[in-house]
């Protein structure tokens, strides 16, 4: 038994915001790296190789917020964060804010395998890659047309929607405002995850992402987060999160789902839907995929649409966008 | 009701290690700061504040390593790292990496309270502080004749013990060999937290930490992370962590003392020695301090000693170091 099971964001993916077209394109997308993924499962291999190999293609897609296409910070910059989970050992890697290494979760599986450390950040991080030699970028690699058009306008509604000082007369430090949140929900989907599932038994997680469109203050969302974004354990299952992340943050949303499952009893299902459910009551927004170790997956959301693909030997494979299918 | 408990590090604190001099230093330290925040909660403060409040008094102490009396690291520069959360909302704030701001818990907490995040790190959480006029200092005010010491014995002993690549010809990417990981377990105790109950019944934890000696990559460990080294739910309990911080992120430690009470009805007690056994299983060592919503605090460890306090209006006031006490 196998099973694998990526996305590539939450958020607000209607039929009205998503063309034909572009639909087209997210669905070949999907199906060609749940493919790949599939494909490296169902010749024996392992739940780690599989989740990196397709954290790594969707990286390398444009048409998420991840490596190539990502999101663009505040400094005009593409400041990726991933991480990877290991079931069988509760081994973990992450990095945060780094902005020249070509793989982020290629990086994140480095610090896991080749470091005494889970999480290294920024300039620190660039300087592990350097050591070990992995390959590095110019910046503008990530950078496509699409996002530097939507990063000009977050910027120009900011410049004119926000004051420089609030009403209390206080530097204004919040990124955005309630408008700009609305029109920024609509941007920041496009996180990228893979959870699976191996033939021996074993489970794994990886999660990669450019972060929210516009981020200022070195701000670091759940994705790079064990527990928050990403979480991975023989004993109960394996997840990966998007959404507004500081709420996952809160929630510690991806270890809920498996403490829920270790502590409680629950299935896989009520296990994931309990922990979305508790993202949504502090206000948040976004979904999470899921595997355990009899090949279940769930992918519940409380956004419009999250893109997501499955497949077992038995079932599949399947690709979706909207919350009606 | 109310209740606190606080920590100033777990790890290798024994009689052997620590003379009675010492021993009175820490004795006293912990009785005086542990008093203020006993003081605040019996005046009728909230958690929040009694958290923010005892956790910026030990960063104010050079005893231990937060704030002034960090650790330092491989650049020579102390990179500091904090977390706190509301309980009552789940509302949480962090910083990782900072060097120029003289309160790392208080800008966590300006962070949980005027930003739309959670986490900031390195450059970009100090333009946060510069624009919020939070107090900034050199970072040589952080640094201590003793920790310098140390970090010099640490530099030495890595120079002289590690080659430039290891056997297989790679980079040599760990930090320390086995032997300095013995000696570095003895410099690493030092991280600082706080845990309260407040009289209206809302729970709250704060921690803040210098992170490992000479460390190196942007290194972050659990302190900084919510769910990692600091959780609080008034569903369950408050919860701050301390000790070798990888194995903390992995475990989720944090929270899953709180998800164990909420999802298998454990005792704060049992809820709290489970996440630290799990954590132990994984290789690591240390400690952490946990009080639920009836007054029960929770101590917890696995190394030799932990410095901890703690105080009910009917319990205490109790100061320990060592293991038999």
């Amino acid at each position: 038994m196998h099973a694998i099971c990526l996305h590539g964001g939450a958020g607000a993916i209607t039929r009205e915001i998503i063309d034909e077209a572009l639909e087209a394109k997210f669905r070949a997308s999907l199906g060609r790296i749940l493919q790949a993924g599939h494909e490296l499962l169902a010749g024996g291999g392992s739940a780690l190789d599989a989740v990196a190999l397709v954290v790594g293609l969707l990286e390398e897609d444009p048409l998420y917020n991840a490596g190539v296409g990502a999101n663009v910070s505040a400094a005009g910059e593409c400041e990726l964060d991933a991480s990877i989970m290991d079931g069988r050992t509760l081994a973990a890697g992450a990095v945060a804010g780094v902005r020249t290494v070509r793989s982020p979760i290629r990086l994140a599986r480095a610090v896991m395998e080749r470091s005494s450390h889970v999480l290294l950040t920024g300039a620190g991080a660039e300087e592990f890659a350097a050591a070990i030699g992995e390959e590095r970028v110019e910046n503008a690699h990530f950078q496509t047309p699409f996002r530097r058009a939507q990063w000009a306008r977050v910027q120009e509604l900011e410049q004119a929607a926000a004051p420089a000082v609030d009403a209390a007369g206080r530097p204004r430090v919040t990124s955005y405002t309630a408008d700009d949140n609305v029109f920024f929900r609509e941007l920041s989907f496009g996180t990228v995850g893979c959870v699976a599932l191996d033939a021996r038994g074993n489970l794994a997680a990886a999660t990669s992402t450019g972060g929210m469109m516009n981020k200022r203050f070195g701000r670091v969302g759940d994705s790079p987060l064990i527990g928050a974004g990403t979480y991975a354990s023989n004993a109960s299952c394996a997840v990966s999160c998007t959404g507004w992340g500081e709420y996952f943050v809160r929630a510690a949303a991806a270890h809920d789902v498996a403490a829920r499952m270790e502590y409680s009893g629950a299935h896989l299902g009520s296990a994931a839907a309990g922990a979305i459910a508790r993202v949504g009551e502090l206000g948040g927004e976004g979904g999470l995929i899921a595997v355990d170790r009899t090949g279940r997956v769930a992918l519940p959301f409380n956004s419009a649409g999250m893109y997501r693909a499955w497949q077992t030997p038995t079932d599949g494979p399947h690709v979706a966008l909207f919350g009606d299918e």
